[in-house]
């Protein structure tokens, strides 16, 4: 038998796993990477040492990740799915665009920006399809931290409809592209356009991320919102939510997408005239949602 | 805009982030369950802020990880391989099989005990092939704690063969479980076998766990071993390894599988008298290993 060699740090040692394993990554090229996964080995390693994974429980987790892959094809990511029920993708969101209450707060892009969404003149509907909703008036204003108007700024709006799915999700049903606008700020940084109130609506719940939701007695919904990502030359773009006041769901947002100052009252307004200057019904709904934009390039 | 309510949990905050998401975990009836996810958020935010992970990192992430869910198959393990190679696989065995310096220590199990092995007589060769390899006598004993043998001990073995291959990855080349042996021990304990001396071997390198090795400067081989499963009624059942003194990659080992423990020398013999008694040609290489199992109940 060979003499013991303690200090070599490549023969398994429960005690100093997570730094045996880490130091065999001594060789990556790539600091960062071996940044990451040097933080990643000790993560998964003091999980498993705080719990006391059992094997049946790693079989489980084995079980449960493949089954998250397989469920993965061209048009559904579950292992994103995953990250948002788990709060990891708005959590990378906040690291990577912190927030400290001067400028409009962001959170996930999601995955229905699929498409590009159509240019369209200030104060435009775009509800296309016309299947019903609340009909709705949307405006804001885009400034810096300092207060003044970014004139042009680009204003890209993705929503569902009245029955909580997006266009993609209804293919052949609804117009393409219904219920997504890209529209140009004025001088003053002023947008408007005119839609539906969105519904809440669940995130896809038939594969292994739902029966993880069902399991732990989690609901898979999403309160209402319209998403807008705000940009112009010389801005930081801003990926953020405009929620719904009085939508279900805004304290259990299956995402945690959910920032309380992204909360918007859609209040009823009942003025005939007003209503025919912007081309809506009466009574009709109305929110305002100024925006503030950061300066400086993208990190 | 709705009045904030600073302390619902609910609302996404990244100070509080892990705290927020394992609160929308309380619902779940199994409170195992419940704990298991409590820890892993806690560990996967705190990855996630320590590396300042950027949303192309994260990203990248969800592509090893759906590349990894898309290589598994009936006959292919990729997130096994990926527990091994960092060594989560083996620190499982070691938190679920804690060894007091008294016992044999354990290793994991590895993909390859695929099929039973067939019942052979203690003396027995398990080289069914003979497609050459240098010949091998091992033996050993099993003992409790207390030194007494365990009569009648099951010994499972499985091993690689000359070149570094399992039978079940040469079917038709090589007899269907060529190089396993289920053998019992006699009323002493004792137990002994001929076989071949294995070599080392790469895990399957070809797919997205295969390419993280190869990025960061790994290589993908074990050390040379022979698998090794003792059971008894009345006994805890032992997984290991027996691993060949000398053999490359020991102080390297892929899955991290090495314990100084388990590093045996497979010493010349030049006796002729004894290869005689073996059936084995002469000189041949032999191999001792007593193993102490643990008397008691499986965990």
């Amino acid at each position: 038998m060979s003499e013991p060699t303690h200090h070599d740090p490549l023969h398994f040692d429960a005690e100093r796993s997570a730094e045996i394993v880490t130091a065999s990554f001594a060789g990556a090229t790539d600091e960062r990477l071996q940044e990451i996964l040097a933080s990643l080995v000790r993560h998964a390693h003091a999980f498993v040492k705080d719990v006391g994974l059992t094997v049946e429980e790693w079989a489980a987790g084995i079980r449960f990740l493949t089954e998250t892959g397989h469920a993965c094809d061209d048009t559904r990511q579950e292992f994103i799915l995953l990250s948002d029920v788990l709060g990891v993708s708005m959590l990378v969101d906040s690291v990577n665009r912190p927030s400290d209450g001067r400028f409009t707060e962001s959170t996930v892009e999601g995955p229905f920006h699929l498409v590009d969404s159509p240019a369209r003149a200030l104060g435009d509907s775009i509800d296309e399809a016309g299947r019903g909703g609340e009909p709705c008036l949307v405006t804001g204003r885009v400034t810096d931290g300092d207060g003044r108007p970014v004139a042009g700024a680009s204003v890209d709006v993705w929503q569902a409809d009245a029955e909580g799915f997006y266009d993609v999700q209804r293919p052949g049903e609804v117009p393409e592209r219904n219920l997504r606008g890209l529209f140009t700020a004025d001088e003053d940084g002023r947008f408007r356009f005119r839609t539906i109130v969105p519904r809440y609506y669940p995130i896809p719940s038939d594969g292994p991320v739902g029966a993880l939701l069902k399991t732990t007695g989690r609901h898979a919904n999403r309160a209402a919102h319209i998403h807008l990502e705000v940009s112009a030359p010389g801005i930081r773009t801003l990926t953020t939510h405009l929620f719904v006041e009085g939508s279900p769901f805004l304290d259990s947002d299956a995402v945690f997408g959910v920032k309380e100052s992204l909360i918007r009252s859609f209040a009823e307004v009942d003025d005939p005239a007003r209503a025919t200057e912007h081309g809506l019904p009466n009574p009709f709904r109305h929110v305002d949602f100024p925006i503030t934009v950061r300066r400086g390039a993208q990190p």
